[in-house]
């Protein structure tokens, strides 16, 4: 998604090789009129598969899903990051690998929002290890929902997320997918 | 707002006096076509005042900003519950007493997102004993910038937290004023 790219370009920080900020736009600071674009091209890429919910994790997902939601009159459910135990049989939940900040911790999401009639699509802001959005998965398929697919808007395609979700047989449709990058060249696109 | 109190009273689950489960509609499942008209209702209500940007505060906080950002043309700005120790300088940081799960944590904004020419809305989704929009607020105030008032979703009118900020001159527009609340007898609204 060509004005996606050329924010990224403009504004995005290339910190490391794979290091990106871009947090003036995405993910501290949100540009929702960028938002609302970005839900206008996955409600194109995603018509005729009768999304009704779409599902993301807090907390940067969150927005970008909101407003992307409206492209598709549905609601939105996200999965909280636990840090309490849950109580049994009220919620599905699933491990996520932090690569952030090391360790594992628990996503969950309330079964009562989660239904085997709904078809479900997954947001998100970043792609790259896929911890996140295998752990979503899990909470798809635990409730037998049927899963559509997944919209991202950053997708770094040099680490294995993308390729390994692909593989599973999941749609993925990244509106940026990063090649690589440096602090010397920015940022290329594939 | 009419709509709103509605949905409170169809969907609501009173659990106790003071408690108030809205999350099929308001901060787990989100219904974002509600959160459009709450949108348009803060931007009436604060029209010709120029705010520029809205803050807000992971995580259920985010859509309804979000969302409701789209009737003010302007980006939103969500502070961060910070688990880890911050870099000084590059944010500014308030304590916020948390009641629900005891002790406090502290939230973060970077000082690139909140500047002293910035005209800004707070929104959240609920005001109870008023700490998180006290933390919120004193972001606003470190960084010189004009507050114009809060947004809220849901006041509990019979919690300090709204008299509190409104004596400190701060406008605040609840869309829900709930006056008191009990299991058997539902919500009364003031």
């Amino acid at each position: 998604m060509k004005v996606l790219e050329e924010r990224i370009r403009r504004d995005g920080i290339v910190e490391d090789t794979d290091v990106l900020k871009v947090d003036s736009f995405l993910n501290h600071q949100m540009d929702v009129e960028l938002f609302a674009e970005m839900g206008r091209e996955w409600a194109r890429l995603y018509a005729g598969e009768g999304v009704n919910k779409i599902l993301t994790i807090e907390a940067s997902g969150i927005g970008v899903a909101c407003v992307a939601a409206q492209a598709f009159h549905v609601p939105v459910v996200f999965a909280k990051k636990s840090r309490s135990k849950n109580i049994a049989g009220e919620v599905y939940t699933a491990p996520v690998e932090s690569f952030t900040h090391g360790g594992v911790y628990d996503i969950m999401v309330s079964r009562r929002f989660l239904l085997p009639s709904d078809r479900v699509l997954i947001v998100d802001d970043f792609l790259a290890n896929g911890a996140a959005l295998q752990g979503l998965i899990s909470l798809v398929r635990q409730a037998g929902a049927t899963l559509i697919g997944a919209g991202i808007a950053v997708e770094k395609a040099f680490q294995p997320g993308g390729a390994r979700i692909r593989a599973m047989g999941i749609r993925v449709e990244s509106l940026a997918r990063i090649k690589c990058m440096s602090p010397e060249k920015g940022v290329e696109f594939c």
